[in-house]
Parts: C-alpha cells; sequence; structure tokens
C-alpha cells in the first residue's frame, strides 16, 4: 500500500484556501493508495470558535473532500470539525475512499483547555477500512500517546494506524514525534503515518516532525520541523515477518491473559 | 534517590563467583539507597538446567543477598531464580532493604522456548516498596516491554520501576532498549532502571544498554553495548514538574474511563 502523507503550514488561510492546498496535494498523491492529512486540516487547528461557527454536519462536510476522493482515484484520511445530530461537535477523522461510504471517528483524548472547550470527546472506538489491501485504523493526535488506544486498534486487526495530529511545540512535543510514535509502531508491530502541521497560526507554533514508521520501529519517511512536506513509503507488512516473530507481543499478550477487556 | 545500577558481564562463572561480584558492587554502591542488577544475576541467565538444579527456597536463596543488604545498608533489586512452594521455579525479582522484609515477584512475560522451558510464569502484579522516599515497582525485562505492565504499576502509585533485565542480542534489541525503555518512562512519567548483562555465555551474547532514565524521557545514564558499568543517578521526581503538567497521562486516562481494570 502507498501511502502519501500531507505536513500542512498552519498559515494556509481560510477554510476555502486550505480546500484548494488540499485539493492540489490530493493531486500530488496520484498513484498512491491513500493521502493523510493533519487533525483539523480544513479550518486549521488554531482557529478557535470559527471552527465551531464554520461546522457543518457529516454529509455537508464531507461533499467537498469526497469528490476529491472520488476525482483523483486516491482515499483519503483527514482531520476535520463535524457537527453531531445532537448539536455537539466533534474533533474527528474521516477515512474517505472512492465511491465508498465514508468512516468517521471523534477524538476520545482531547487536550487541554483549548480542545476541551471547543469539542465534545468522542466515546466509541474507531473505525478499522481496508485500504490499499492493508486494514487501516484511525487515531486522533494525543489518542496515540496512550498505549491503549493503539493497543485496543492492534488487538482488532489494524496494520496500519492514520493519525492526522496538531503537535504544537511543547516540553515533550519532539520527544512524543520522534521517539513515541515509532515506539507504538514497534510493541504493536504495525505501521503509523502520523501527519502534522509546521509553522504557526494566530494561536499555536507546530513541532512539525510528520513521519511514516514501520513495524519495526524504523523511519520509513520523515519531515523536518519547519517546512511543509508531502511523504511517501510503500507498507508491506510482510517485510517485517523476522521483526514479528522476535518480538510477538500481542499473541504473548493474549496467552497471559493480559489483554485489556474488549467492549 | 541515589540509585546505582550495574551492568554485570555474563561470564562470571558460578553461582559463588557471581555472589562474590554482587558484593564487590554492593560494597562500591556505599551511599546509594538502592543498587539494581541484572535478570537471573545469581546464577546467570544463560545457565540453563543448573539454574533449575540449583534453586532454593526464598529464604535460603535470599539469606546471603539480605546479609550483603544489611551489611552495606543499601537496598537491592535483583533477578533470580526462587523455588515457590509448589515446586514451580520462578524467575523472580527480589526488593531487600536493610532490615526489612523481602519483597517477591514472579516475572508474568516469560520470553521464548527458553524461558518457558525452565520457569513458571507468574500470576501476581509486583509489590512497590518505599526505597530512598520514593515508590518502586518491580518487573523484570520482557514484562517491561508491554505497556500494560508499567501502566499497571504507574497507576499504583510507582514513581519508578525497577527492572533487572537480560536482553540477548537480537533483532530489534537496540530499539528496545534505547527506546522502548525511555517511552515507558515518559508515558507514565515515572522513572525506570533497566540493568542488563553484557557480553556473552555459553547460550546466549547481551546487548549491555543498561540505562537509567527520568519521567520525560531523557537519560540519565547508559552504560555502552559491551562493558560491565556501574550507572549511577539520582532520581527526582520534583524536578519534572512541568513534563508531568504537559504530558499528564494518567490523569487524562482515568478522566477518560479508559485506564485499565485493576484486579
Amino acid at each position: 500500500m502507498r501511502v502519501a502523507a500531507f505536513q500542512l503550514a498552519a498559515g494556509l488561510g481560510s477554510p476555502d484556501a486550505r480546500l484548494a492546498e488540499i485539493d492540489s496535494c490530493m493531486a500530488s498523491a496520484a498513484g498512491a493508495d491513500l493521502a493523510v492529512f493533519p487533525e483539523l486540516a480544513v479550518t486549521g487547528y488554531g482557529a478557535g470558535p470559527a471552527i465551531a461557527e464554520s461546522a457543518a454536519d457529516p454529509q455537508q462536510a464531507l461533499a467537498p473532500l469526497q469528490a476529491m476522493v472520488d476525482q483523483h482515484g486516491v482515499a483519503m484520511v483527514t482531520g476535520l470539525a463535524l457537527r453531531a445530530d445532537d448539536g455537539g461537535l466533534a474533533n474527528a477523522a474521516a477515512m474517505l475512499r472512492p465511491g465508498a461510504a465514508p468512516a468517521l471517528y471523534a477524538k476520545r483524548m482531547l487536550y487541554g483547555d483549548y480542545e476541551k472547550g471547543l469539542f465534545a470527546a468522542g466515546r466509541a472506538e474507531p473505525p478499522i477500512v481496508e485500504i490499499g489491501g492493508l486494514a487501516c485504523g484511525v487515531l486522533v493526535c494525543f489518542d496515540v500517546e496512550f498505549p491503549e488506544l493503539v493497543r485496543q486498534l492492534a488487538l482488532r486487526g489494524a496494520a496500519a494506524v492514520i493519525v492526522p495530529t496538531a503537535l504544537p511545540r511543547s516540553v515533550g512535543a519532539r520527544f512524543i514525534a520522534e521517539r513515541v510514535v515509532p515506539v507504538r509502531a514497534f510493541e504493536n508491530q504495525l505501521f503509523i503515518v502520523y501527519a502534522d502541521h509546521c509553522s504557526a497560526d494566530f494561536r499555536f507554533a507546530y513541532q512539525g516532525l510528520s513521519s511514516i514508521v514501520a513495524p519495526d520501529g524504523s523511519v520509513l519517511a520523515a519531515a523536518g520541523d519547519s517546512d511543509a512536506a508531502m511523504l511517501v513509503a510503500d507498507l508491506d507488512p510482510s517485510a517485517y515477518a523476522d521483526c514479528r516473530a522476535q518480538n510477538p507481543y500481542l499473541a504473548e499478550l493474549l496467552q497471559a491473559g493480559l489483554a485489556p477487556k474488549q467492549d
């Protein structure tokens, strides 16, 4: 499965300008199976109350994105805000495939006062969909820092976890991007695609350091900490059979009866 | 709390020779609160059936070690084989303090055919004891590669996790020592002391790379991949308050209702 992950500049401007940039990225991703964009890619992460004001229901919000997916013939995983039936706002991820119904996820682990003030936390486990022959799960940003949430997806059969993210520069941010993300891949023997913003908007400066990491923890592609970037990698689980045999974490966890209870 | 961790050469020889080396290390650790030794430090990790043949019940096996602890006035955490009442053999860790009763743990995640052929897997969670003012939990080697097992200790209040280990050179071993161990510390905001063997015995070659890591994932002290070493560090949780505030994993996990059920 070929994936293209986009590290987007935070200062792209209005949602219309951002949708145009996403469409341009989708054209660049021609030939890939999947294109991945950051958390809240459509509005920008730091847009604050404007995120809530412009948020639409899934049918309306996803229409322009699904049109790009169908036009370019490339699946997309992106972050965006979605208005739920009950009026609550989700910090969501959408998994869109050509000619298929969307799969949606609402971020469970909201980070800090900014997100908790804007969004309602999701309660449901994320979908797993097949893209390019690979079972792909999804998480959003802070979610992936919790080993429990990646483990749930691994135990449910995910071979890759796609992570739209918005990682502000802070104490520990570089450690999260460069250390935690590869360890999540290794300890579950799966791929992780981590797509972040870079530079700054009116509220936050972002860490960049988007990456695509393999089941052995190796970095297949990585962006720098400043500039927009397109990362491309081919995800082939069969290339990591030796590492999986040497580090059979899921099988041993299940055998020891220590796997978390699945709801 | 001052800790001294010892990376021991695998070719030290008989249990008597190894106990003499441990005693010599304990003398070197004078002034520290705690000395840490590798997995199965008393017999060596690769001694095979000889481990079972020489294994004694806790009272007999711990007597010479407790004598060193009392003589030098330094607590000890070490791996050793212990014969259980039911005749089973535990790949155990003992936490010994001057003038106090020992706290014992049987490794739950046995690694591979070699360990599974020699030992019975433990089922109980490890003890947490106070050493030098710090709540210290214990795990053995492969245990620490499972985020679930470190998380249990963190949720039970451990500020440090002491890990006697025997990490053979293999696919992923360097990643485990240098990447997984610091991430376990960071994601739980606690200290980890990881004491490995180095060089080789008749069965295995060891990775070395013992380390003492801080709650922000930084390495306070680390050994090389070849030679015996004594690592010393002062563990002061108050030095990591900023990192803990920025990365409040335990509090957020509990608040989201995603913490694992405690037995």
